[in-house]
């Protein structure tokens, strides 16, 4: 994989430029772009930029409005549709410097029906969604950075399928102006690195939020929340063992573990997210869904023929409930540093007919909590797997200095 | 001015048809359109939907996304732009029945330059802003249902000074998906119709929420908290005689008043809006901001050249501060039923340069809590002067049960 920082420092250090740095992400996608299938859409030329990310390709998710390339939302029915203007994160991006390498496949509408993209490890295996071209791209080396969406666990999942570090943030800190909604209350725009280091970095230069680009702080006197998330059924062995293995590392650098059970309002508002999403997807998607429901790939046609029965008084429930849950959350990360949960319930799935599963996302999406995952280990397939740290609503900076401090401890005993 | 209920009264009734209520509209806007200018562009035919609100004629404002029509945000950098797909609250509409008249006039962006419209009672006078032809056309009897959005006081201003009815509900009651973000923690869509009674009907219509078409209450035995909002300056006499008229009429129908100044933290609220908007308006409009600075209207260019200083940290700082408000609002909420303050600060401006003043509408719009403006009386003027009514968030239905209540007093003492 490509390094952000690495790439910026050896700018920095004369040992190459910006447009020398985007030659060598063009090139290694002419490489593995045929194999990999990660891109929508890409630009002639890649041009740099001005800023702190000048010289870093980044990849756009297809449901992010671009001016100067094609918005497909992975469905034939935006097939060449050109939004007017550039989404305020791609207007950010440019502003830090960054260049567009192309839009990424996205699932349709960034549902559950499969995008194109093949998996770096075993192109047989699933990257992952919705975010599928983003974190494949990354994983295949093609690109230092992308972005990606998160509704149900769209970031961190392709990410932990395919090995990437990303982050999906608070609520709001990258703004969802311009990007395609599913439902409004839960939709999130993340990041994709090689590194944890490297998305603190790029989520500091395009927020200009100098604190984000935070020091790794050691392990050693934590408090770590583990959280099995019982109330989303079972961890397969993969996500097991690489929990377990967090689990070592931390002990051994003097963390302290503590059982997460997590209030009896955090499975409740686990299954707040269904009805929350459901009731807000028929709106999103009223237009496409009534002139254009035949062309909606299966899983998402089903997915709404379902979804339109959720009625207001489900929905203000589900809010409710959800609120519940944000305040509890409040509390209990008054009383741990992080929580550390699976990424993902395993590995990446062994077919391209499926994206995986988000029941171990969702939840913390639906509170606004910013996430953060890096590569870990293989499981038993040779695959990726992963944990995600999570902490309070706005403590971005905090996640990402942990996830700093454990991608450390990692290279260290690897 | 053409109600709501009187049409769908009538179609029930067997005395006209959806087909001959569309008419109807269509020669009223024929008629009054040439010296009002409430529309930015219409559809040939208006063709009856099928639904509780069909014959119903609505005006969508013109920086909310229609498939079939231009979406022309009032600005010449988006002259003849198509959308791909109608936004939700159009579609809504349509399923309810209701047929889109046209597009309405807004300022540009929905921010102060004025629009083409006239106000109907002295085509001297302001119509206000931003919604400015979604107001007009109500008033002046073209349309009986009218869409608006307000981020300070685009739907509440603008209908006072054009002596309509109006909802500005809570927060995300419709959802803004497609329709152009100024300031996406406060933008919000509005309703606007002859009579609150109107606004009720078609809100519940919409929503798909029978409540909200909620029958009036008595004002007898209601707590309302009289609120001069001070920290926002004083009022003209024209809104002071508002707000002493309903006071009169409260106090005669039984209800018991009481001052309210509100917590500190409302006044600290108010102030938070400056920065709130200013953040995100200038990441909202970062493309049009960049590419098409000089086609911009003179107030928004100089708006955005100013909020483009505000930091993260101030707007962080704003987001809080707002979100005591909230909790400070849900506390006093449960010592009155509703709030009454002025729906702006007098009569409408007397000069169609400038579009009134948002001050007594921006610490609801930033709280998120409904608010109902009804048409009371006249000013020294003879333009529309009026009071809003304001309820705790979710409380729609109470604060149109209490805004008919009143509006029958007001039928009553004319």
């Amino acid at each position: 994989m490509q390094s952000l920082r690495d790439i910026l420092n050896r700018i920095e250090a004369g040992q190459t430029s910006p447009a020398e740095a985007l030659a060598a992400s063009a090139a290694r996608i002419a490489e593995r772009e045929p194999a990999i299938q990660a891109f929508a859409s890409r630009p002639d030329t890649l041009l740099p930029g001005t800023g702190p990310l000048a010289g870093i390709a980044c990849g756009v998710k297809d449901i992010i409005d671009t001016a100067d390339l094609p918005t497909g939302m992975g469905s034939a029915i935006y097939q060449d549709w050109r939004p007017k203007a550039d989404a305020p994160i791609v207007m950010a991006l440019k502003a830090a410097g960054a260049t567009v390498a192309g839009k990424t496949h996205t699932t349709a509408f960034a549902f559950l029906d499969p995008a194109p993209t093949h998996n770096p490890h075993d192109q047989t295996a699933s990257p992952g969604g919705s975010s599928a071209g983003s974190a494949a791209a990354v994983a295949a080396g093609m690109i230092p950075l992308a972005l990606g969406t998160q509704t149900g666990g769209s970031v961190i999942r392709p990410a932990a399928y395919c090995g990437v570090a990303a982050i999906k943030p608070s609520y709001a800190l990258m703004p969802t102006v311009g990007v395609k909604p599913f439902s409004w209350s839960l939709d999130t725009l993340g990041l994709m690195a090689a590194r944890a280091d490297d998305v603190g970095l790029a989520l500091a230069a395009i927020t200009k939020r100098p604190e984000l680009d935070a020091p790794a702080v050691s392990l050693s006197g934590l408090r770590i929340g583990i959280d099995h998330q019982i109330y989303a059924g079972a961890a397969e062995p993969a996500s097991e063992a690489a929990l377990q293995r967090f689990a070592d590392l931390a002990t051994a650098a003097g963390a302290i573990l503590v059982p997460h059970e997590g209030p009896s309002a955090l499975a409740e508002a686990y299954q707040a997210h269904g009805p929350l999403q459901d009731y807000e997807a028929t709106q999103a998607l009223a237009w496409e869904y009534a002139h254009h429901r035949d062309a909606l790939p299966p899983k998402l046609r089903a997915y709404l023929d379902m979804a339109r029965a959720t009625t207001p008084a489900q929905y203000d429930e589900a809010r409710r409930v959800s609120r519940r849950g944000r305040d509890a959350a409040r509390a209990f990360f008054r009383e741990v540093d992080v929580v550390v949960s699976y990424a993902a319930p395993g590995e990446a799935p062994d077919t391209l007919g499926s994206t995986g599963d988000s029941r171990f996302n969702r939840l913390w999406t639906l509170l606004g909590v910013p996430c953060v995952t890096v590569p870990l280990m293989r499981g038993p397939r040779g695959l990726p797997a992963s944990i995600q740290i999570i902490a309070a609503f706005g403590r971005d900076d905090h996640v990402i200095a942990v996830a700093k401090g454990l991608e450390k401890l990692v290279e260290t005993h690897a």
